[in-house]
């Protein structure tokens, strides 16, 4: 009898999950605390990807103070991915070729087979690294996959970064990229794919060209997208720590939106596209994954494409972390990713 | 110097997020701890919701010892439930007409419209409440938003439940209820409704159809879908406490898949239906919040049902918990939600 007893007080006093009525309570609007937790590594996870979302979170809480300081840090990002990408492409089939395009540094990743659906596409790739990381070669990584299992040719931009560069200069390089392309390949058959900032810079570009009248590009992948530089949208709190790969938004990411800002309002549409018109957005194909410090502004993002009208899927990835399912070619998650842009792109591209 | 320096180590010493290299380093496969956290109330969901997703989590540290017990917290959310739906029929413009079909109690939910499009449709639901809550009228409220939101006829299934009604009679129930309508209406024209148990059942229908050699239903919209009885997927750690509705899997919801179980293995496809073989299932939308303890469930219900070749699309709302999106008529990511699942059973149903 004491036990229904107490069943009963819980029942009159707290909501009964799923049969929670509106309005039926009025609840103090204040944050509130979450314990302390231990997470286990996931077993719903390929063996491949495990690693990577076992490891412990990556170094975040740097604050670079000046020039000299960032570029210190992007010099040692380079050094280790120019080290690691030639197997990359050694796997995939995929070559790489340096070239310029609008008078803006850019490489031709080539796969050996072009689907040939592919033929008269271009699938334009835009890094990421918080608009500070990943100059030269060691942004082509996501460009690799993409080629590689979307079999098509990628167009990778090495726009110019902060701080010696802040905005416009990296979105200034984008669009000058794709008017050049114009010339020789119709926007429909053009697909943007980016992650983190280069889903922003995605986003930005679309805005741009809308302004500029330019014809859109005829699909877009922006994956885990910085669409919005300021602290707004509930996983940077709920998934900040327990995202092992960008971990937080109060370390130099935080700081990278400041130096690329330069002074503008973060939440600029050109820098936040989250906060521009998203009507008349081409077809669109987002990616994230349950422990993305992003995943907010990810759904967020679809959501507002939807709401104006836009053809928009999203595909969420167990465990993942902000920008985990670009990073191992030989995980099945991520040849699942890009193969799944791939399709979307070829259901919404011109031929 | 010593700021420069301390950035190198850090960047040496541990992955350089963005550049992180597949299979540089070893891991430990051990938890990760994750500290304490203070969750702000987000200003990113509308201030309809707002409420809902402030509230102090439900009570759901609650172990029924018998069928009495089950019983008493069944009629406690039934008394509850009961006093409010008439209110949300009323905002709908929703009428409710208990039936019995195919020797199954149900209740027909008609909206004062029936769009033009859905004239010959009927969208078939199934309640949530973990296989024991929510009978009688008390399950009806996903069907008056989707009867509301989307503009159709819905028929809401009564299915018997447990502990009284273990495994198989819910299923056999919802069975029963789908035979006998396509003797009136074309499979391809039936729309599949439901959330977490509801979810569940509608995957499970599809899995049991196939056995029996039925024509499937046109469509599915599982929202946060119990698509796997057992405590696997990383949003069951990552969401435990986060997630204010359904909370955490060790209370009730353990306890009622072992009494719906009834002795079963609960990795029964029939049971978890996300062990089951998805091949030729109905094009499927699914529905989940960033909070949702079952965010896992739906992402890997998502990706199996795609990796099986099914037209399957994802939808996930900011900062809701599980199946917070089917509470408030009121609020705007409730209409969104109702009424994309609309669009797309209007893109995939026979008229």
């Amino acid at each position: 009898m004491r036990c229904i007893l107490s069943i009963c007080l819980l029942v009159s006093s707290l909501a009964l999950p799923l049969t929670f009525p509106a309005g039926a309570q009025t609840p103090p609007a204040s944050p509130r605390q979450i314990p302390a937790r231990t997470i286990p590594v996931p077993d719903t996870v390929s063996p491949e990807m495990r690693p990577l979302v076992a490891a412990p979170p990556a170094a975040w809480d740097i604050h670079p103070k000046n020039n000299k300081e960032w570029n210190d840090l992007v010099a040692a990002g380079v050094a280790r991915n120019k080290a690691l990408l030639p197997a990359m492409r050694e796997r995939l089939g995929v070559s790489l070729e340096p070239t310029s395009i609008g008078g803006v540094s850019a490489f031709i990743l080539t796969p050996k087979e072009i689907a040939p659906e592919n033929r008269s596409r271009v699938f334009l790739h835009f890094h990421g690294g918080a608009y500070v990381l990943n100059p030269g070669e060691a942004g082509t990584r996501e460009g690799i996959l993409m080629a590689g299992f979307g079999r098509g040719k990628v167009i990778s931009v090495d726009y110019r970064t902060a701080p010696d560069h802040p905005y416009p200069a990296a979105l200034d390089d984008c669009v000058a990229v794709y008017r050049e392309l114009l010339n020789s390949v119709p926007a429909k058959n053009i697909g943007v794919v980016g992650t983190s900032t280069g889903g922003g810079l995605a986003l930005a570009l679309v805005l741009r060209a809308k302004q500029e009248g330019l014809p859109l590009p005829g699909a877009l992948a922006p994956g885990s997208p910085w669409s919005d530089l300021t602290k707004t949208g509930d996983t940077f709190y709920t998934n900040d720590l327990v995202d092992n790969f960008q971990v937080s938004y109060d370390g130099y990411l935080a700081d990278a939106a400041k130096v690329y800002a330069n002074g503008r309002d973060l939440k600029d549409p050109m820098l936040s596209p989250i906060y521009g018109d998203l009507s008349g957005f081409p077809p669109t194909i987002l990616t994230s994954g349950t422990r993305d410090l992003f995943l907010s502004l990810t759904v967020r993002t679809h959501r507002k494409l939807r709401q104006a009208g836009v053809i928009a899927e999203l595909q969420v990835f167990e465990a993942i972390s902000h920008a985990q399912y670009s990073v191992n070619a030989g995980a099945p998650e991520t040849k699942e990713a890009f193969e799944e842009i791939a399709r979307f792109f070829d259901a919404h591209l011109g031929k």
